[in-house]
């Protein structure tokens, strides 16, 4: 908050408040000034406030829980106070600039994200149980795999196992992208049938005591051919390199190039069209992005995801992904799925 | 556009995108300027965007979309572009301020909101599929809902059967609140077990064709005590007295009063902690909101949410909920469900 030049922080983002006070809710607001923490939110969530929130006094407003913090740290004193500015929209800040008068907001950008990046022993706890029970979705997923097979009802037994488990929810909309449709990166699972033969891309995620867990799999239904197995191979040695390439020190844009350039060498570098990962926790998308040129440093207790794919349009595409968390000297790969190409 | 005294727009909120130009992606944003359309997504929705944008020239950049949007309107002549407020992040603003001198943004509200609160025929038609698949969840999940029953396990029920049903998702969060959680206006589904006596508030909907259901229905396990039967049926008068309100011309704020005179008459009005209603369509919550005081006037084609609730802590919660359609005369009962309380 010194380096940022204010003297008080309105959390509003949803995953840094429940990440500095333990809200649960959809509405709700972390005003901080001088040492003290104030937490508001509206009628809908009296109780749950009080069950949940540690280490702020709780208020309750009337109208909108940004307007009443706002009033309060200019009460308090407050004279400049930092807003999210990756989260806050153009409309709430006009709302809260007069609220906040003569007090005035200013921009700060990734405060508590980056106190999110590195992971404490009860978050990389969480975060186990929920990668393990999404790792364990994938023998029911391979099971309902066969040609026929809407890719919807897929996605339906993958997600009713997540919720037999004790999911709170996906991380995100799963993706079965079979055949051609595999080639699309974000493909998310749709009516299309599975073909007799092809690749079958799913990417998937639970939510377990509010951390989630992402990884993907390519699975190919039929005999892969021996373009189908050089594609596979290339794409699994590019993700065996970036994670070769995690450990503290180094930069995210090192791991991102660590497995671009193994899909460069095998002739496949213009079909990888994304980043090689990003950071997981509360949310699916989370700091780090390890990308092209990212120069975030890795810190152990840092977990990201390593997933880079190959789409080759009309063909078909591959992509693997796991969860790793950067340890004192190297990383761990958390998803303990095996890798090795299956066949349905 | 004109009112809001710009010469151009930047579309950046993702439904607005797809009601403008059928783009489904998660990352694009749609420029208009003199009566040109044009698309710029990333290069992940390359094949995508081909397929599904329509009246609008699609351009694949490197960069962020919206940079790239911004210095093409610049080229273009344009001197002041419209954002969208309510969507656009203060960083994002900074950025694209910059990219888009000498041009400068200008603050709207609701441009593009305002159309899609009428729905035309081809979105009332897939709105209603979407209602009747998500009614037909309800039978699936009393089927489940027994005392010792997680309420997890009867989320799980309800979610398989939806993607059995084709949903694409669920619009929200599956809310299954049984006992004294019932008095939880959002109670997720969660690890408790249905008590042997008390409501169960089930409140759910599907994304069918991009279009959301929104429903709630209200049980009792065990049999109602007379305290119980009054508060449903408190609740069940409130929520009719809205409907009845509901015609060309009204104002939400005539429909939210109607329902919470009839709770407060029967001395619940200070239990009822939240609005009457909201639109649906491609987002759960759209506008309008039917709220207290609220002064947007309904008109034909207009679809919205009814659903008053009462929540008396400790002892328990009912809601009740159906969508409705604004017709020439009145309004249409969308929800095919019956409201009869049913005890299990």
């Amino acid at each position: 908050m010194a380096r940022a030049k204010v003297d008080s922080l309105l959390v509003t983002h949803l995953p840094n408040v429940r990440y500095l006070c333990g809200f649960t809710g959809s509405s709700g607001v972390l005003a901080v000034h001088e040492g003290k923490w104030l937490f508001v939110t509206d009628g809908r969530y009296t109780s749950q406030a009080k069950e949940e929130v540690t280490g702020a006094s709780v208020v309750i407003s009337k109208g909108a829980p940004i307007i009443a913090a706002a009033e309060r740290l200019s009460a308090a004193g407050a004279r400049a106070v930092g807003i999210e500015a990756q989260h806050l929209t153009v409309a709430q800040r006009s709302m809260l600039n007069h609220a906040l008068a003569p007090a005035r907001s200013r921009e700060t950008n990734d405060i508590v994200e980056t106190l999110r990046m590195v992971k404490d022993a009860a978050e990389l706890a969480a975060i186990r149980r929920a990668v393990v029970t999404g790792s364990d979705l994938l023998p029911v997923a391979v099971r309902h795999i066969k040609p026929g097979a809407r890719e919807v009802d897929v996605a339906a037994e993958l997600e009713y196992a997540a919720r037999r488990a004790g999911a709170e929810a996906m991380s995100f909309e799963t993706i079965v992208a079979s055949g051609p449709r595999s080639a699309l990166p974000h493909g998310r699972a749709s009516q299309s049938a599975v073909p007799r033969n092809g690749f079958v891309v799913l990417d998937f995620g639970v939510i377990l005591a509010g951390y989630c867990s992402d990884m993907t799999r390519t699975v190919h239904v039929g005999r892969a051919g021996r373009e189908q197995r050089r594609l596979y191979d290339a794409v699994l040695q590019a993700q065996l390199a970036a994670i070769d390439a995690v450990r503290p020190g180094a930069l995210v844009g090192d791991v991102d190039r660590a497995a671009r350039r193994v899909l460069q060498r095998a002739g496949y570098g213009r079909y990888f069209t994304h980043s090689t990962g990003h950071g997981v926790g509360l949310e699916i998308h989370e700091a780090p992005r390890v990308g092209r040129g990212g120069n975030d440093v890795l810190k152990p207790g840092m977990v990201i995801t390593i997933e880079p794919g190959a789409y080759v349009p009309g063909k078909g595409g591959v992509r693997i992904e796991d969860m790793v968390v950067v340890t004192e000297h190297g990383c761990e790969v958390l998803t303990p799925a095996g890798k090795d190409l299956i066949e349905i």
